[in-house]
């Protein structure tokens, strides 16, 4: 990494270094071994919390990825936003517009420095806060949240090292407060499909998954102030492995029931050359633009392998650079046949009237029979508020549910903590030559008497 | 594995164990590193032999798969097949009707015990050995083959231990004999026309590959007394890996030149539980059938990493029990774009009207622009010869090609050790926590200095 471009990285993550006493290589080292839980604190395993009647929400990071919250708990019934924060005022505004379109009462403001969400967090009229910002910021930000006696809502990937997975975990078994990383895709109508179908014994015992996220992305290099890009490109100089695992790992877990009956064990990973990055900033860039000062190490295509307790094994790629079309995988085998996504298809021995030596891409049977009935009954609704085909709506619709109806969430923080850390682990296998790494149990063996996720058919109504 | 499971089996290992004093077991253990070549031996890497004007051919073993071979020779101007060698006395009598049938010279024919083969290789009238026995026999009777000043050509896998690898690349070196798999596969039109596509730099800087051998095979366990599902079942409860990777990956390693500007580094693998073959002995045998006694100890699902020098990844799957549609994935990816195949797709940055961020699945532009000079010459002739797809008459019809013209063949015996002991490197790296294990370099480094394969675009007026 060039000076100016170390310069860059650590004005974002020296200050949340300083802040938590985490320096991310170093992280990245320990943490490794199952932990002692603390005395006084409790599990929040399927964690239930007093009844809220009106769900009052702050928002940290209202940018690219933000303000979809701004628009979908407008539009929910029993949900308001009190108070919002960012550090870019532009965004700050168009969040303060949205929310008066919608005849709201005006949120509260807070901007100016990176810690101005620390004075939201004082606030006492604010029951959860959403956190939308960069990844270096997700675990103190979720942290502080706890602390501050609210319940954390957290953009993906909840944590980037080891160390700060366990500190959310202490964290919310200590305030036994929630903490759930917003893992919208466990929300798809596909996903909430298939976790049907695997609850019902389709796909009988459960032997393979596949996960990735192939998403070409180079494009955003070219935010350069604000946005994505902006911050993200140095990921790709700082981490070789997978840099954002759970958008295809959180809907298989869930199939499997990873923390609920089953638990990761260990994984190893290899990296392809990293050399579509440099490509595109010598081709989209001057010689002298800060973009083609930057080295470039995350591998192009990185490949995972995953075991759980129970033997499983799940495959999981990352791939933001190849010119190739976008992929979660979403593949889930069983004994008696197979599921995959992009497209959708499936091959069953039983129970279907097709072959299994041909993929079946016609899905609607399929959906007629196994159709979530969360979808069947807000798939509607989902649909016409928009947000990655109705999953973001449906994400904070359940959410707000929950916590009104005294019921767990669906992801816990150990799933934020299990799902996230499969990437500073990653990055720790490929500079092992891939030899394997343990995934720590944040559950401390809880995952063994814990029911899989309980949400089909046990939607209530509205 | 019962009593009676390992009888059978050893009554199919036994002997050859003693013959060459290998312990399959015991080999996995040994082998890794690089060997020293012992003196007077020679590369054999691009081997030359003096021209035959007429190929003389030995075949050992006829069954399901050697069968194929009978025909194919028979239609092969330059090829005389001159001795056969079979265990079972019915396929034996198979093969001299089929060469009768085409008005060619009966064939000598050998059976009896095992070993009746050596008496084939005692024969002065014989260029090259074709083998298409079971697998642990391959290793022995190419060995053997060469020895004997006769060229051998092996069904895959060539070997099924790391010892047994540098055993025929010793013996190989030292008679200076070639010893060449037949990994048919590699003769596919689809694979030809990437191999094409990639030596004209189609998708750029290669980055990443995958290979598969998905193929529901559960019914050969009903083969009982002959055909492959006789002694290929006991594999499952022998070795728990990938125990037929050659089909997928040899393609990929003629893409990555592997052996040839690139070479294997290290692999790790891990295996999903083995439900599949027990149940469906359940399914379809009587509890006291032989087929109920085993302990099928074989992953229904492996998948294995491997790292290139060069530091190019490859991903590659076997699953032969698992009720899904057939798929040896045939993905090859570069800084420009993809290839991926079951169906055939392709996205590319450059170089395509269409945009990447969706597959294209019409071939016929790609097919008109990038078949393969042999398939273009020789595809019509092929396709009518049948086996799979023209593929393993193209083969034949090469091999003696260029055993006639004295040019080098296309697979060596150093091909043949590395893609094969991606088996026992996988069993190795599932029974160790899927750490990474070491593949040896079979070529001590010959693999720098080594030309691509340039079969394109160099086809010969047959």
């Amino acid at each position: 990494m060039s000076d100016i471009a170390r310069r860059e990285f650590l004005k974002a993550t020296l200050a949340v270094g300083a802040a938590t006493g985490l320096d991310i290589q170093a992280a990245e080292q320990n943490g490794r071994t199952e932990r002692v839980r603390p005395d006084g604190n409790h599990s929040v395993m399927d964690l239930v919390t007093p009844a809220l009647e009106m769900v009052r929400i702050g928002l940290i990071g209202v940018g690219e990825r933000g303000v979809g919250f701004v628009h979908h708990f407008c539009n929910i019934e029993g949900a308001c936003i009190t108070a919002v924060c960012d550090t870019h005022q532009a965004v700050l505004d168009r969040a303060r517009e949205i929310i008066s379109r919608h005849g709201k009462t005006s949120p509260a403001l807070y901007t100016g420095d990176e810690y101005a969400y620390r004075r939201l967090l004082d606030r006492e009229d604010i029951d959860i806060v959403v956190i939308a910002t960069p990844w270096q910021w997700h675990a103190i930000m979720a942290a502080e949240t706890m602390e501050s006696g609210k319940h954390a809502f957290v953009e993906v990937p909840a944590v980037t090292t080891v160390n700060e997975a366990w500190w959310l975990v202490d964290t919310s078994e200590r305030t036994q407060m929630n903490c759930m990383m917003l893992e919208n895709v466990c929300y798809g109508r596909d996903e909430m499909m298939v976790l049907n179908m695997v609850r019902q014994g389709v796909f009988g015992e459960l032997l393979h998954g596949e996960a990735a996220y192939i998403h070409e992305l180079r494009w955003q290099m070219k935010e350069i102030e604000h946005k994505t890009g902006s911050w993200r490109t140095f990921w790709h100089t700082k981490r070789n492995g997978n840099l954002y695992p759970t958008h295809g790992l959180g809907p298989i877990a869930q199939y499997m029931g990873i923390n609920r009956g089953d638990s990761f064990d260990y994984m190893n990973s290899m990296s392809s050359p990293a050399a579509g990055r440099a490509a595109y900033a010598q081709r989209e860039f001057s010689p002298e633009h800060k973009r083609n000062q930057l080295d470039y190490i995350n591998g192009d295509m990185n490949t995972s392998l995953i075991k759980t307790k129970k033997g499983r094994t799940i495959m999981v790629q990352y791939d933001t650079t190849t010119p190739r079309p976008y992929s979660r995988h979403n593949l889930i085998q069983g004994v008696n046949g197979v599921f995959a996504g992009f497209p959708n298809r499936i091959a069953l021995e039983k129970g279907s009237d097709e072959s299994y030596h041909q993929w079946t891409f016609d899905m609607n049977k399929w959906q007629a029979r196994y159709d979530h009935p969360l979808w069947m009954q807000m798939g509607r609704q989902a649909g016409e508020q928009g947000g990655h085909g109705g999953m973001d709506y449906l994400m904070c619709w359940r959410i707000v549910h929950c916590l009104r109806n005294s019921e767990p969430l669906d992801q816990n923080v150990y799933d934020a903590a299990a799902w996230s850390v499969i990437s500073p682990i990653s990055a720790e296998s490929v500079a092992d030559r891939g030899n394997s790494k343990p995934i720590p149990d944040f559950t401390r063996g809880e995952w063994r008497y814990t029911e899989p996720l309980a949400i089909v058919g046990e939607v209530q109504t509205v």
